[in-house]
């Protein structure tokens, strides 16, 4: 059986994490079953047999692989069908697209949403939380949260290059959904899942597009327990 | 034969546009046979038969192509080998990627290039160049010459996705060249082209990258006139 390690709250059936949310879709696009171990920030000791301690990370048997762009490469590798990457070329590019995801999307949503993690978090992880995401943000939670508003059209307009691509096509990738389409919707499973702030207005192609991800592998995604609340 | 029309200066035989040298490299790709047009600013009559009046332009016998990407869109519909592509995924993604490299590499470069391009013009296009793209840029040619140096790091570092794509492989398309290649290579063309002013540094990742885009098609990149001195 697969083993995903993912970063969780005070609710542990409410994984939050961008990049293990791309992963899970990764699995259900590959329709591989895995079970799920949720981690707190203080619970590290989980993943002690791994390095570097990141998560996400996925057991599979013996073998066990950090990142969870590793994580798609090895599952590409192993489990080759249904193709996640679509091919060498899409293959080869898809290390720029991580890093274009990682930097806009990951980056750019994180002080949005500083403070909404925060709420979801169990006490000792709150203190562990503050004290190394305000040294990561130059700010408090606090005041990350009070200019949020004024951040999201400069967010939106960073997102022109995935519009492009909804242009001719219902996917990031084409008529269906890869591994593009995972990493992408992955940060948006992280806002649904510790946030109602609204990302995206309702005429944002981009909108559509992510209801249709939240329909895939019957709804899995759409279901899915929310950290807040 | 096709014919391509594209942007020059004084030197006819030194076309210059990041757009036109992604389509020669196309064209080179396929192993098509080309001739060239080059066209001063204020020589649009040359493309009266297509609209939008935007170069490049293509013509394949009666059909007429606007635009560096639905160029090669056309290309690999009609001569679909050798792709240039690289497969349905790796094709619908590409428009991402082309609005990533239009917004980051042509819009990042054209400051740190303006004033090196009007000394390559005619006097009337010096003119119809210094009157549009002084407004564009919000300053005149010469101070965004003036202060580039303290815009190079800038540049460099927002080709971060493009170094995360070369750490496994000799080109951004992995073992071979393909359209992302071209669409990145056409902005180092154009800088090329119109300066001697050095982008990156020897020990980027990405200048060894160029000198292997150099080296394709018998050097014809690297055998191209230039249109400064």
């Amino acid at each position: 059986m697969l083993k995903l390690y993912q970063i969780c709250g005070k609710n542990r059936d409410a994984g939050f994490s961008p990049y293990a949310w791309r992963v899970k879709l990764c699995l259900l696009h590959k329709g591989l079953d895995f079970e799920e171990e949720p981690i707190r920030f203080l619970e590290k000791e989980k993943i002690a047999h791994v390095q570097p301690q990141t998560i996400p990370v996925l057991d599979d048997g013996n073998k066990s692989i950090v990142d969870s762009f590793a994580i798609a490469d090895y599952l590409e590798t192993v489990y080759p069908e249904p193709s996640l990457f679509g091919g060498a070329t899409a293959r080869a590019q898809a290390p720029i697209l991580n890093h274009w995801v990682n930097a806009t999307m990951v980056m750019g949503m994180f002080p949005l949403l500083a403070l909404d993690i925060f709420n979801c978090l169990d006490v000792p992880d709150q203190i562990y939380f503050r004290k190394t995401r305000e040294i990561r943000l130059g700010m408090s939670l606090e005041e990350a949260m009070a200019t949020r508003g004024n951040k999201l059209a400069g967010f939106q307009k960073s997102l022109a290059p995935l519009r492009a691509g909804l242009k001719e096509a219902p996917f990031l990738s084409g008529a269906a959904p890869a591994w593009l389409d995972y990493a992408v919707f992955g940060s948006f499973m992280w806002a649904r899942t510790v946030s109602d702030f609204k990302f995206l207005a309702e005429d944002d192609p981009l909108y559509a597009w992510r209801e249709r991800m939240l329909d895939l592998f019957g709804s899995a995604a759409r279901a899915a327990p929310v950290a807040y609340g």
